[in-house]
């Protein structure tokens, strides 16, 4: 148990600093420059900002804490790609968003018991799981820390040289 | 032990996934496309794969597995930013020692004992690490995941659209 405990900090060390990492640069690029695009004819910053909120927020469910808070940021930020929808919610909202969203995942991380981030995700059936114990609920969030890696490093392009 | 086994195996099969993903990447793209800048007067390709492929390289001493294979690629590619060298290596060469370094250190990952994938990397002195265990060996695996998928994320943006 000992072992776990540690395991799960070293985890959710990593996510806290790049979530941190992340703000930081997010806090560094004005809201015109997130309307901008990371390389021509690519994703707008503003689109990678919702689409990060977007994917944080089904963590919730993912993890079996709770509903997402921001339903509709789905269709708009991961079904659809950029420019999918002519209207999209403004940059000041998605910042207030993804801020919330979290400081959500954060409250419930800090409330989940150590031996439970080894239970199942919501999306392996009881059944799957038995035969791969790693789709559990730590395993989530080490995946999704490379996804906002991968998506930190196209927003670091925003910035002005 | 078998908690550690399996949180190395969590955190050794995020790191395969990566590289697998990285090399399919790689190979869908041409040299002609990795001589391009992933954004304007941003990184080209071709130093974005010689600074992973350096950094990947320095992990074999900092996991005290043994000596870089490539020393000539930091100066390049790590200490110089891009155009800091008018001569670089061709991209072939590159991509050779990329896959190189790459089955070196899974060699190394696949001998490494579980207990010792949690002792100190070469940078933390011993008396660091009794104040700090979370900056072991497995950590330095769980953190160059992350800076890879960051690479990754621009490198993509090299792909015909």
């Amino acid at each position: 148990m000992e072992d776990q405990a540690f395991f799960v900090k070293m985890v959710l060390d990593n996510w806290k600093g790049q979530i941190n990492a992340t703000n930081y640069l997010l806090n560094n690029l004005s809201d015109q420059q997130l309307m901008g695009e990371i390389a021509p004819s690519r994703n707008r910053g503003i689109y990678l900002l919702g689409h990060l909120a977007a994917v944080h927020d089904l963590m919730l469910p993912l993890l079996r804490f709770e509903e997402a808070i921001f339903p509709d940021l789905q269709p708009v930020f991961i079904d659809a790609p950029d420019h999918g929808f002519t209207a999209i919610p403004a940059a000041s909202l998605l910042r207030g968003q993804w801020l919330e969203i979290n400081e959500r995942l954060l409250s419930n991380f800090n409330d989940l018991p150590v031996k439970d981030w080894f239970t199942r995700h919501a999306n392996v059936s009881e059944e799957d799981f038995k035969k791969e114990p790693q789709r559990n609920r730590l395993n989530v969030v080490l995946g999704r820390t490379g996804h906002l890696m991968y998506h930190r490093g196209q927003l670091m392009l925003l910035k002005k040289r």
